[in-house]
């Protein structure tokens, strides 16, 4: 039988499922990236997670689908990764010379928001922005049922500016989504009202950033300064969901990462809220807002969707 | 030989061109549009520049291509136009029936800047995003060297918000790029700051929303609050240029309207030292940022455009 392998390279760990024709999960092989040692040891741990998926039984490799946190260009190349060995390391060819199989590689918020936008396999559906909001907020592209990645580097969609002159961002700009919305923004919010003096159920736990359970934690509380900062996040997070239906007029929108999965129910109905008074007459309610379903294998699946992809294209 | 017509369907007057296969205009017929006569009276008018153009000798009409002010649907389906009495008028299906014409028919910002995307005839652009600074600001969005519209609207780029809780818009959000941008936008900052009591060049000129060629007059004197109304807007246009390669990353940017004609010498500049600052790194120099060139006819040249593209896709 045809199999297609999807594969998620993360920071920490690197995860490969090999998948049916039918996106059904055949066999799961989860290893540490080791990217701290270089680039031949990520490479060694790749080749265990793709050698023991290539050997199931039963099954021929059509594709293998990646996702890569960092940028990749049209031709697979990983121009640049903030948390991987990887510069200017063409992974499609490596994938292409070692494995003998037909590879897709793309930003892994690109491929796993694919994922939930191909798992709903619905024909009506062929246009879609995803949003992802986790320690920094990232997006995707879906242009006619195919991801959309322009020159290399669109669905920057973290950087959206909701307001000139705003708050400052990781980017070094100003006023981006990015710096309104993502855990890392919500964290320095509520960090910053402790430095004034200000009181908070989080002020016990002050290394790096919160876990989007402890925010959830201190938001169920009552805590206010958090409900201040998630009630910021969701505002925020209105506002580019308002231009992006202006820009977009899409079939859907769809909301993933750690922060929408821990506090979507109480971000979603403000943001709506916010994005309805931003949309142009008519508009809103024709788009739908979905959250993501697949958490974890998202994008695996979508390495597994787009690998499809490839043979059909 | 074979020929196309573009049309350019406008509040006050209507432009047709008809075009040979290479894109040479070879007869130009303008009607008045009498849109305050009502649907019939501009069908006759309409009539009037089809049927003088399809009496050209030696031609036979591939497809026609049709720009309209409003709300067009995939379907060639004008559900809405301000300034003109269509209606869930099936426009297309007009022109096929009257004349036995294929046609394409969308919004006129859209047609326009695909005529100026598609004018240049350059194989290497294929995804161009569009803002037209006029009355309003309008855009068009072209990916894969396809004019796109999602689910008919898309491309309200106008409505793209620059600033969260900022100046009231026309469409009645806040902080929308046309509510500072546009030349009503501009207008209405100067002639606030005359209530007020300030001072202007532009003082005994108050009716209405200001000619472009009066408010580079008032700009090239070194009027104050035009210079200031000026930067505001071309600031505007710099956070909506950085965000829309953030979420594009296209191939080329092009501005055109009556306010970029007068003043885009003076607004790109800072246009682009804003759009820069708010661009993620290394993006801003791989798009292009071109001005229009078609002028006023930048619409029948896109209509022509689109006819051709019915045929060969």
């Amino acid at each position: 039988m045809r199999g297609y392998i999807g594969l998620d390279i993360g920071g920490s760990k690197i995860l490969g499922i090999l998948y049916d024709e039918s996106g059904e999960g055949i066999l799961k092989i989860k290893k540490k990236t080791k990217a701290h040692e270089g680039l031949e040891s990520v490479l060694e741990q790749l080749d265990k997670v793709l050698s023991g998926l290539m050997e199931a039984q039963d099954y021929t490799i059509g594709a293998v689908g990646a996702g890569v946190p960092g940028l990749v260009d049209a031709e697979g190349v990983v121009s640049f990764s903030p948390n991987l060995p990887f510069r200017n390391f063409d992974l499609k060819g490596h994938l292409k010379a070692e494995y003998g199989v037909e590879a897709y590689v793309g930003n892994d918020v690109n491929v796993a928001m694919y994922g939930e936008y191909a798992r709903q396999q619905n024909p009506t559906v062929k246009n879609v922005v995803g949003l992802f909001v986790g320690t920094g907020v990232g997006g995707a592209i879906v242009i006619d049922g195919r991801l959309y990645i322009g020159r290399g580097a669109a669905a920057e969609l973290g950087h959206m500016v909701v307001m000139e002159n705003g708050a400052k961002c990781g980017c070094g700009a100003f006023g981006c989504l990015e710096a309104y919305a993502s855990k890392t923004a919500i964290t320095q919010y509520i960090k910053s009202h402790l430095e004034r003096g200000g009181t908070s159920v989080l002020s016990g736990d002050l290394k790096g950033i919160f876990k989007s359970s402890l925010l959830e934690k201190a938001y169920e509380s009552g805590d206010l300064i958090t409900v201040e900062a998630v009630d910021r996040a969701s505002r925020a997070l209105g506002v580019a969901i308002g231009s992006l239906i202006n820009i977009f007029h899409p079939d859907q929108i769809i909301l993933g990462g750690g922060v929408i999965s821990a506090l979507g129910d109480v971000m979603l109905p403000r943001a709506q809220e916010v994005a309805k008074g931003h949309t142009m007459p008519g508009l809103f309610d024709t788009v739908g807002i979905e959250l993501s379903s697949l958490g974890d294998e998202a994008g695996t699946y979508g390495g597994f969707a787009l690998a499809k992809a490839i043979e059909t294209l």
